[in-house]
């Protein structure tokens, strides 16, 4: 199987996947030169290869790149499975070829495909786990054990590139969970997407506010940390995913701005018993949240 | 020594001031019946006592209420003390007293201690640690460990006072800072209350947006499940905190949402090169927070 991006995502699904055998080499494509150097080098990958050395030699392809880049490269990596008409020569010697994406939203690369000869190839996954780091460094074993990955539109894809990669989630270790990617895309806004632009929000109003940086780090409790923890968020992950889903995103933020203005007239008016209300509302998240 | 309120914050300093020899017995004070049988059954405290019975009997008073409570209590404990001049028999008998209170806001609680003849034996401190949990059943030993203790205004408190908290601080492995109430409350605002109204906010976004529980639950990933953790705090506890820290946290509130516009507009324009900025700002918390 071939990898391309050896980021968190992609380094850690490679490490997995080779380690517990459900792929006896893993092949890797990384356009950023430092990154490529540390994924040989922690071992990420058994190779690092070009781009289209890298397809060609994968029976799987796990694009594993921030979701403009995935766009991009879904069509041509198709393409070369032997599309415009699957009569080709390069089509009848790669059958069994397939491809995922791993991004966070999933309505764009859908599109993507959308018509291509070759759609039946492509799968459409979002492997919900992650941490707030990014890069070959980041990668480790374990990620996706016990969480969910949702596949999309599965109808568009053949039979057995579906049995294929729900066997590999299931060596990940993770539930599947079919939606559309329209779905997807609201759930993830609310469930994910927000809380990154919460995160990022609080980071910048405690920064602007505590020049010293003394302050914040002896003051921060717990609590503090784990609320601005996704604000270390890579910037090139997360700005094609806000702006790719932001119909979504953007429903979201104002319920939310509505949720904060409720809460500021309560605390303005000092109306303790609408707080009471409003936090024993919120507190309805215990039962779903361990 | 005597605990007065059996929490999460009470009970984990009673278990570990006892268990780490600083205390040879803890005393308890509990209003709520339930809270206070599981205290005694979980072994929190020696004995659960009335609440003038524990006054009298502790040498070292913490207390450890909702701060709305702790405004109340304490003037009447400086009382007990020997207060309403200090030429008292009781005081004579009691020099040594200390009573200190850990609550989240100072400023309510310095001004309930104003000016009272036996302001000098109360200590003003907040340890910086907890978790989203609450009663005695959240207790545990070890919680303060290496996290920060803020004591206010100590030069109005005795410095033989100020030694023996000192000490008990040290004891649980915090680190002091100084102080002054305003400060303190303003800094808290930013660096714990916002995190907190954030969180309540995001639960609410969501819970109102996904009727189904099990979408959550199937969707939330570590991101979100951490973002969202502080909207399991108890609102005994962050009613009083909002309502008497309200003219800094509705300072902090309107940054904070200054910060989510600049957010919604640069994805509303789709202007990628915005939202890389703010996120490129954003991410300068990683220096900060580990």
């Amino acid at each position: 199987m071939t990898v391309i991006g050896l980021g968190l995502i992609g380094g850690s699904m490679a490490v997995d996947l080779k380690r517990r055998g459900f792929a006896s080499q893993v092949l890797g494509v990384e356009a950023d030169p430092v990154n490529a150097a540390a994924a040989e080098k922690i071992g990420l990958v058994d190779e690092v290869l070009p781009f289209a050395e890298g397809v060609c030699r994968g029976e799987i392809i796990v694009l594993a790149v921030p979701v403009g880049e995935a766009v991009r490269m879904l069509p041509e990596i198709l393409d070369m499975f032997g599309g415009k008409g699957s009569g080709t020569e390069e089509a009848r010697e790669n059958p069994g070829k397939i491809v995922i994406d791993v991004c966070s939203t999933k309505s764009s690369l859908v599109r993507a495909a959308e018509g291509h000869p070759m759609r039946g190839r492509y799968v459409s996954t979002h492997p919900m786990a992650g941490t707030e780091y990014s890069g070959p460094w980041a990668a480790m074993s374990g990620m996706f054990d016990g969480k969910a990955c949702v596949i999309c539109d599965s109808a568009k894809s053949g039979q057995d590139a579906l049995d294929v990669i729900e066997k590999m989630y299931d060596v990940l270790n993770m539930r599947t969970i079919r939606m559309d990617a329209s779905n997807h895309d609201m759930h993830a806004a609310y469930v994910s997407h927000i809380s990154h632009v919460t995160s990022f929000a609080l980071a910048l109003t405690v920064l602007k506010q505590e020049r010293s940086d003394r302050h914040i780090f002896d003051l921060a409790s717990g609590g503090f940390s784990s609320t601005v923890r996704l604000a270390k968020s890579n910037a090139d992950m997360w700005v094609p995913i806000l702006t790719q889903n932001r119909d979504n995103v953007l429903d979201v933020i104002d319920t939310y701005m509505e949720e904060m203005t409720a809460f500021r007239d309560a605390i303005a008016t000092e109306d303790g018993a609408r707080i009471r209300e409003l936090i024993g509302e919120a507190n309805r998240i215990r039962r779903i949240i361990k």
